[in-house]
């Protein structure tokens, strides 16, 4: 029999990215073609399935070694049967993505949602290949996340695990009101926006900072200054780095995972904020808990979505 | 064929528990003996063999029919290799209780701590019977957890998940130390052991309250206090309320689940502390993550020991 190959699809709002794995994880060709969001769902199903034909067509793979083809996309999910419930940026409500492609391409479908897909495309062949139990966090624009526990992603009850960055971590008296309409979420302070915001509110107070010089404040410049020695923003990192530390010990006690892998652009500032995280973690977790666990950066960056969404197949 | 039974022992520091199950988690038999802790290691280890064979010769089944026996235990386990690593209660260091009782059993032998037994025999045969996701709260002098996935106990790469008190949730202002040596622990608020501290400090301090009556001020003396409309017994009940609520909301997010099961003393306490619960857990968690989720009481008592160990055979 010849070697099995699995198809990982990431569908953004522009565009569709797709990657054959083989059964390591490696990720063996890449594709990639418009979402075409604007000409309704009926479409971006029909390219999906495309992409997926063309991908295999062009590859030195034959079609009868495809083990399946994992879907990676956000929005609410019935993760089970691969209904999409509501995906605002795609404008998809109440799809059968599973039974639709299921038809199409005559294989095994799995679709899980963005963020747990590249959690487990890290798990499986990224920062922790070989680690069962870890836990991501993407720093992005929010705080995204998603659970590995015995090489599975957990998808809970109502296929809504793994929302970390809404954790509700900041204490009352010095918590704001989250996107989610809660207080206190991660989100609210671990994120791009939460440090920008905390940027932007400092130079408004007129706090002195090197940030009064930036015209439109990033995360990046926030990370930057605050490597540089800036006070104010040295403080900001030291803020959405402290509740993160905070949220790994009380994951640690709850699941008691290997690794935490930490990715998405805040996640550049490296060795900074990796090691105030660690110093955090450290402090507020009992030794048990913290014995042998690691804080790693993820190592897949973009590819993580196409990787995990192929290892929904073996692993999902 | 004859239908299989599940024999669950629960060793405690003074009296080896033990119950039949069968395949549904129905308790049909149960037997109890000393433990006899003082005269070591070899001693329990062939005590629990000869109960088991006791309490399997007591009942109308046969030896034949034994699916497995599962032990749970208070200590430090390695739970895949069912080896005791440190029990002080039990004065246990470093003993194969998986490898001994295989041997003088001849069935297949599962060992894991006594919360995460008790949880999954809720979830198996108790309060979630039939709900794939829940989480076990148990309020006694400490807080214990255990955190039941897809039906099966959560362990932990170093088999220490589910260890719900050390949740570091008290922010840094009110944070006392817990017994583990580190700050702002969930048990130094919501456990016995933390109402007690906080009744006394409060009786000390001054404050006016009903239990300067009260000569050694239980768990129970507070929560009865509030209810009867204590001020001071009030604060300190909806403290305890407090952060197992924002303890929950955390977790909804993390892991999804559809049930917190709550049992131990301090829950004997009923709605007058689930409803407090209830109201903290509503008001931090956002919709996706509540949605469907019931917080109940426990419903197996001293029972969920042996049925939750018994259960290690169909579902640990």
């Amino acid at each position: 029999m010849s070697e099995k190959i699995y198809v990982g699809v990431d569908v953004g709002g522009t565009t569709v990215k797709l990657g054959i794995c083989n059964s390591d994880g490696t990720l063996l060709q890449t594709y990639e073609g418009p979402t075409e969001v604007s000409k309704g769902p009926d479409t971006i199903l029909h390219n999906i399935a495309k992409y997926v034909k063309l991908i295999v067509e062009e590859s030195s793979y034959e079609w009868s070694q495809v083990g399946g083809v994992g879907i990676g996309i956000a929005g609410f999910l019935d993760i089970p049967n691969g209904i999409m419930k509501n995906s605002p940026n795609l404008n998809l409500n109440n799809i059968d993505i599973k039974g639709f492609l299921e038809k199409e391409l005559n294989t095994i479908i799995k679709v899980n949602n963005d963020a747990n897909v590249a959690a487990l495309g890290e798990a499986w062949a990224g920062a922790g290949r070989g680690i069962a139990n870890c836990v991501m966090y993407t720093l992005g624009t929010g705080v995204g996340g998603g659970i590995i526990i015995d090489g599975k992603i957990v998808e809970g009850f109502q296929s809504v695990a793994g929302e970390l960055g809404h954790m509700a971590i900041v204490p009352d008296l010095e918590a704001i009101q989250c996107g989610c309409g809660k207080m206190g979420c991660l989100e609210t302070v671990s994120s791009a926006t939460g440090i920008i915001r905390m940027a932007k509110e400092a130079v408004a107070r007129g706090d002195r900072t090197s940030l009064v010089e930036v015209e439109d404040i990033m995360a990046k410049d926030v990370l930057d200054a605050a490597k540089a020695g800036d006070e104010v923003a040295t403080r900001i990192v030291n803020r959405a780095a402290y509740y993160l530390g905070r949220s790994m010990s009380m994951m640690s006690v709850i699941l008691n995972p290997e690794y935490y892998i930490i990715g998405g652009g805040v996640a550049k500032a490296g060795d900074f904020l990796f090691n105030q995280i660690n110093e955090v973690f450290e402090k507020y977790t009992q030794e048990a808990s913290k014995d042998g666990v690691k804080i790693v950066p993820a190592v897949l960056g973009n590819n993580a979505g196409v990787v995990g969404a192929a290892g929904l197949i073996l692993r999902g």
